[in-house]
């Protein structure tokens, strides 16, 4: 167990403190359970009687929040930012392993840097190259001249296919399947004829990847995730996509081939984006959305359907269906009551 | 190969037998194509002639469908449930394996029960618990401190990240990943940081999870799957998830953090359930349904939205986009048709 | 790197050759990139003026472009096919390797063909058959009796579950589950009884499954996958389903159990097909669509939700809910206007 004052949080966040910096801490709690010893925050003004009553050892919130604040403060323009990096001091990750594990199968073309760990049961393929402090947990599957970056962890089961590239500090989680043939193939009189799919996936820093997220090798060039992208669960991405530095996308979203997404953009879980269409910076999609043109201007956009009793969307079914011979009938309606009544100064 | 008597089927199950108890039966097939020494059921009346010409032994079906039966018959108010007893009666699961695999990776301080299996490839990290007659099947990962009660059963290929906790009688099915990390981040001018996922999972008894499903692990406290809960494939759910007792949830579902979904609720494939929400108890979601708010009252619910010809369905989004407008005209035209009318007789 | 002359690419694929037939050429690149001692193709018009400024040795393109091409051109009525053919040929995927490696578990009732490869951390049960050729890359699990037709590929950490079979050819991509158990249960006074899947599954020759897609097994009979079907990534396909021969469907799509999808049919990404419904021969389905019904007429369906921006989609949401009566509203307005003019000239 770490045990830190609330003097060296601040220091370490750069969060303005109120109250005695001596007190010591162990750990972060949600504000309605947090106990002495313990660091909470506060940022939905819902919560505000569990502040009042909370019994934290200290409260991480923003300016305006302080005065309502029972405890010690740690006080931050953007608490929750400040409450990630106190969480990550407090609990800090388990330190490396290191060494090849007896039963991994490493080539012995690749180059794995000593401090590297490759866990048990793990495939290292001819000519991949293995950076300082990797973390490659049970289970892996590294293929041939895949390069990963310094301080990347994977946890478990992870599936990097030939030629993927990735830079430093990659967190992957179990499941991931990166590198796989993109899905190209020619039609030929009604046989599917297979494209080779030659291009890889390069991938930046600082990327993490979710369980069971897949994204493909390009046809011809690489398939390109960019400096600090953030990606869910049970993602997919196409061959010849490119994802925006920065930007975060929830589980389950699908992401047809060559679609161009912008940086910092935030796309919702279960949100289908279409192929080779092109999508601004800072675009933000609602879940469930479908996507099926390019998005020039950057804002918020959604497209879910909504959800009604199911008697009720029957009727809404039906009547979707019958929406342009609706359209159809209310014109001409306004032609006939426009007509009889010679001018019409209800209608421009 | 199991034989049972018609009487003991019926002994076993409680059903009422009709006929020959001493006819031997050993397995289950379809109605339109068992024959001599099978069972079958009978729940579905547009299948009532091959009811009629069924060549089965026995039938399983409802009292009203008796006098309907040329056969032996198996009476029970619920046919189905009786019929999947029947099914697992004459077709048993192998018997489970016993020890650790030489190919296997366990840690030495992991408690492994006598009779539990851990076949090969698998690795078994520190403090992990393997209940009685535990089967886990090749190429599992279980991590650190998780718990694992009697008779789960790991197909294989699957993921346990840490301090994951699982009641009895868990069945998981081939690249599952229980206790991931929840998607969690805080955003500090433009660069997300990661918030650690302190949480983990707690899984009740008779769960059953499908093949490459993914339940995350919670931020700061658990992810609960409450017991008898049935999950298909590709199944996501989120960080701090409650999924009540004996919901069913179909495949490819996605389930955002924090949502709150009652006891005895079905929701359909592909649907998506928002994050922060409350459902209630006995809540059916239709199929490729969006939940974005909370339900409160019990009932079937739908949202997925229609199909039609392409070119028709052009026409309707185009007439989707226009329906604020379309109201708006409508509303117009109502008001100069009552006043030219001088009063409404049509409108209240 | 393989090096071929035009005459003998355009003697293999059947293209017609316009130019030099002794240069040799060692790979393809996209039209706007390839230089010297490439081939590259041209099938979209918007891409003219690259065409014209191309630096290839060679373009694949239709009769009708050729006079526009600058350089030397391999001529077909399907350039794209012909395309797929060409980088096979230049592009060609790496000799298979041979022999059981010796950090595999292979049972000794397991038949392998003396060609075949199982590679490390593999686990093959009792009575599986390996074809001739056979790849079985790291950490594959190959169920008990499971049949694998000639020069099938697994790339890495492939489930096969029992009993399943699959033909000559097959391409599998990482993380892909087949014949995990069907998602069946009765349900007996509010808690799920598990229906045993005992049927398996039936996979054709010439079929490529992407990454963690997933298969269910039948519950009495088999889910068949007939031959040259190309299944994408994320894929779920339920149990007893069918289908059809050279089909494809894309990422993220799911098909709920028993559905019957005909041949030559294409479902987009994220498309959702309800359970025991049947979809004719060459029917198209567009992404991110719903299929709540049968389909009996070839053509293109589509469904996906329109996508506006954030507040323009709540009004229409809003609308939509309203729609049965705002088309109540409609009709009893035409009825008033009708009956004021006395006879009705622009209504029918």
């Amino acid at each position: 167990v770490v045990a830190l004052s609330l003097r060296e949080l601040a220091r370490h966040t750069g969060a303005e403190l109120h109250g005695d910096g001596d007190t010591l801490v162990t750990g972060v709690a949600p504000l309605g359970k947090a106990g002495a010893g313990s660091v909470t925050f506060f940022t939905n003004p819902r919560m505000r009687h569990l502040l009042a009553a909370t019994g934290a050892s200290a409260v991480i919130l923003a300016p305006d929040d302080r005065a309502a604040c029972p405890v010690a403060a740690l006080v931050s323009p953007n608490p929750y930012a400040t409450y990630a990096r106190v969480a990550a001091l407090l609990h800090p990750s388990a330190p490396g392993r290191c060494g090849i594990d007896a039963a991994a199968s490493v080539s012995g073309s690749a180059t794995v840097h000593s401090s590297a760990w490759i866990g048990p049961h793990c495939t290292v393929e001819a000519g991949a190259v293995i950076g300082a402090r990797v973390q490659i947990g049970p289970g892996c599957y590294i293929g041939e001249k895949v390069v990963l970056g310094e301080d990347c962890r994977l946890v478990a089961n992870v599936t990097l296919c030939s030629a993927t590239r990735i830079g430093a500090r990659a967190l992957i989680h179990p499941g991931a399947v990166i590198g796989a043939d993109g899905f190209g193939f020619a039609n030929d009189e009604g046989v599917w004829i297979k494209i080779p799919q030659l291009g890889g996936v390069s991938i930046g820093d600082d990327v993490e990847i979710g369980a069971n997220t897949t994204i493909d090798r390009g046809a011809l060039e690489d398939t390109v995730i960019e400096h600090g992208v953030k990606l869910d669960n049970q993602i997919q991405i196409g061959h010849n996509c490119r994802i925006g530095a920065h930007t975060a996308i929830a589980g389950c979203a699908g992401i047809a081939g060559s679609a161009n997404i912008g940086r910092a953009c935030t796309i919702g879980g279960g949100a289908g984006i279409a192929g080779h269409i092109d999508i601004a910076d800072k675009v933000h999609i609602a879940g469930m959305s479908a996507v099926a043109s390019s998005i020039a201007e950057p804002g918020a956009y959604a497209g879910a359907p909504p959800l009604q009793t199911k008697s009720a969307w029957q009727r809404s079914l039906f009547r979707i269906k019958q929406l342009d011979e609706l359209a159809r009938r209310l014109k001409r309606l306004e032609a006939a009551v426009l007509r009889r009544a010679g001018d019409g100064p209800d209608r421009k």
